[in-house]
Formats: C-alpha cells, sequence, structure tokens
C-alpha cells in the first residue's frame, strides 16, 4: 500500500464544486470514479480544498492510497487518459503514508479574474467575471493593505463557515491589470468559506468608489459579515496553487 | 435605409464558421435571426471574413442595411440583450451606404495561440492548441521572418481556395511566450484558405527542428501545398481586427 498525491487543475464550470454530493457531478467523484477504473480499486481521495460550485483550479491536490505497482510519476499520464477534457492532472507522486493535505500547514493561492470592458469577450467568459464599470486599480490596492497580515476575518466570510477560529493570515494582496482582465491574487494560509470571493467583492466596490479604502479596516474590525463587500460570482475565480510547508 | 458595421467577437467552438450553410450553427445566421428579429425587417449581413468551423474572434467585421430608427451606436446595446454569450458585439456604427467589408483594402491580424507545457490546462482549451513538445521561440522567429513581405503564398494555402491570385502582403508575424501559451500575431492584407493555420503549422515544425528555418524559404519558392507545414487545429486561430484602410 502506498499513498499517491496528484496536483488537479479543472474547469469548474460544469461541476457542483469538488466535493461529492448525491445526484451532482462533482471533481471529487469523477476522480473517485476514474482512478477505481483505473485500478480496479475501491478508491477515496482525500482533497486539500473543497471549491465551490463553478470555481476553477490550476493546482488543487488530493491523495489516494492504492496496492498499485505504477510507479507514482506515472499516475498523470495513466489517469489523463481517462479524463473529461475539464479535468486534468498536473503531477502525481508517491508521498509518505500520512500525509494528509487537510492536515498540513499551507500556503494557498488564489486568483479571481475581473473581465473589465465595456462588452463580455465570449473566449473569456468560463473564467472570468465581466464586469463593465471602471475600476481604479490603485484604490483597490489601497483597500488591499488592510487585509495582509494575521486579522479575524468573520466578516469575510459566509455564514455556513464551520470551523473553530475565523482568525487567518493573509500574506499577500497583489493586484495587476493585463489587457482588460484585472486579477486580484490573494495568498494566505488558508480561507474561510467564500472569503476569497467576498475579499473579491468588496475590493471591487472600492474601485468603482462606493467607500474610501479605510473602511475595510472597519470591516475587519465589526467582525460583521453585512458590512464587507457582495460575495463575487464563482467563474472569477481559481485555486492556483497549495504549498505545503 | 442605413448601412450599420457591427464588430463582432465569438467563441467559434460550437459553431461551423461564419458562413451561412444548410442545418448547421454559423455565426452569420445566428446575427441574421437576432437582427431580423430585434428590427422586424429580414436582414441579410455580409461579413468581411468568412471565419472555419471552430476558429474564433475578437473583431471580425460586419455590415447590414435597415430603415430602423436605432442610432448606430446603440445596436451593440440592443443586440447583446439578445445574442448567445458566445456571441458579443464589441462596436456598432453607421457607415456610408456603398461601404462594403469585403470590397475594401484592408490590414487584419491574426492570432495563433499554443499552449506548450507538459499537460493541458482545461481553462485554456476552448482558445488555443495544446501541444507538449518543446518550442524554441527563437528559431521560430527566424523562420517567420522568411514570410515577411509581398510573396505568392500558393504553398500555404488549401487546395479549396479560389481566388485570382495567391500574391499576398505579410506586414509582421510577431511571435512571443507569455506564462506557457506561445503566440503567433501575423498582419497582412488579406489571406488564403487556411493560410495563417498552416503558417501556425509549418512555424511550429521549425520550433521543434523539425527544418531549418531557411527551408520557409523554399517553401514559398516551390509554390508546392505539400512541402510546408501541416495544417494547425482551427480552436488555436482567432482573427483579433480588421483595419479598413
Amino acid at each position: 500500500m502506498k499513498r499517491i498525491k496528484l496536483v488537479v487543475a479543472y474547469d469548474g464550470t460544469n461541476y457542483c464544486g469538488w466535493q461529492i454530493q448525491p445526484n451532482a457531478d462533482t471533481v471529487e467523484k469523477v476522480l473517485n470514479d476514474k482512478l477505481s477504473k483505473l485500478l480496479g480499486e475501491e478508491i477515496k481521495i482525500i482533497g486539500a480544498s473543497r471549491t465551490d460550485s463553478g470555481v476553477h483550479a490550476l493546482g488543487n491536490v488530493a491523495v489516494f492510497d492504492t496496492d498499485s505497482t505504477i510507479p507514482g510519476d506515472r499516475f498523470s499520464y495513466a489517469l489523463n487518459t481517462l479524463l473529461p477534457d475539464d479535468i486534468t492532472i498536473q503531477d502525481s507522486c508517491e508521498v509518505e503514508k500520512d500525509f494528509h493535505p487537510r492536515h498540513c500547514d499551507t500556503r494557498k493561492t488564489y486568483e479571481y479574474k475581473i473581465l473589465n470592458r465595456q462588452f463580455p469577450i465570449p473566449s473569456k467568459r468560463f473564467d472570468s467575471y465581466f464586469f463593465t464599470y471602471s475600476l481604479d486599480i490603485d484604490v483597490m490596492k489601497d483597500a488591499a493593505k488592510y487585509l495582509v497580515g494575521e486579522h479575524d476575518f468573520k466578516s469575510f466570510c459566509s455564514a455556513r463557515t464551520q470551523t473553530e477560529t475565523t482568525v487567518r493570515t493573509i500574506y499577500a494582496v497583489d493586484i495587476y491589470k493585463r489587457d482588460d482582465v484585472v486579477s486580484i491574487k490573494v495568498t494566505g494560509n488558508g480561507f474561510l468559506y467564500n472569503m476569497v470571493r467576498i475579499i473579491a467583492g468588496t475590493l471591487i466596490q472600492a474601485g468603482t468608489g462606493h467607500y474610501e479604502p479605510i473602511k475595510v479596516k472597519e470591516m475587519l474590525d465589526s467582525n460583521d459579515r453585512t458590512l464587507a463587500g457582495p460575495t463575487a460570482p464563482p467563474e472569477g475565480l481559481t485555486l492556483v496553487e497549495i504549498q505545503f510547508l
């Protein structure tokens, strides 16, 4: 028996998120089905991040145990031949038997992409949120700096969050514009339910002049979800990378 | 009666190209149907470029005549509310009644995108061609320089080409890599059937070392389609812009 780690990329458009649930297509279900078919064993993967319905990934991580003799680095090739076009394995390797992707210290990076122009571009409709009103990037950067550091992010998570503590550390929020796409890249030690999408919704409101950047500090201090901005739609969000420390 | 010009963007993935044909979804058909519905007249647009099945556009151009009193610049807004997500109007304006998008001197720019890495990325599968073998960009640039200028491009067009002459002028071929995507951007006064995709297929073969850059000159001189590279797949190709001179 050995434990294999997969780095998984997916276009979440047609999935009800990562986590298995009855009567729904999920990324976890597809991976379990294809791995079980490939290996002739019943495989149940453990995922690092349970991304939401419609959210994408370049580097989500999952592990599973198998008796297979396939070398760790060959699972990516073998599995990609079975997977649909909207899920691909980017890397695979054998890891320690006790490696658990949710019980490690991690550094996760998410990117939220906003297509900011007069009219939508069809080719970008699946992986960015179309927003037509002009965004002031400098104001967004000013607002974002209050989020960096260790804070209680209770105002920036959905009421559905179930965790012992809502304190998290954000290491960096980088905001930049390339062509018509504004990217908000957030790196932290962990994220609460809907946290990155609420950060994006809040920074978008700052960028349109809806409120002053300093307001973000008040939102954090209030511990009141109703004071932060709206939850931005899922199509703009991608889980870029998970580093295990 | 007035003539309206539209700048049209589309994701060509689900269309059998631009031009109307029986029993197939085409961009021209959708535009005619939606314009006719919007205006209560039977509208038949005239397109500038009849892009192929699966090819995309950011800036194809079409014109139509109407008795409507809608101001020229409002057609983009009105039409976008009726169009499917994979077609959007980027601009609209009134033009001279004798403006014909295929009887003008133009400068057209196409971009061919190659996702060049070990494994595909799901979010890029609709607008780039996945190619796993390593490409040498500098060699591709060397090969491309022989294409610039006025040449007979008979070796670089499909046998289905029906034109008086196969002489065209290419003003520039720019090749660059951004993240994992190699872009080939070609600007010319006109392009023959499949010409950009054959250029892309040829430059990809140069980039893998399949032949020396100077070979491209021999291909041009030969006027023999069988000597140039293969026709690269349609999903990598986007008609970026048409300038009317």
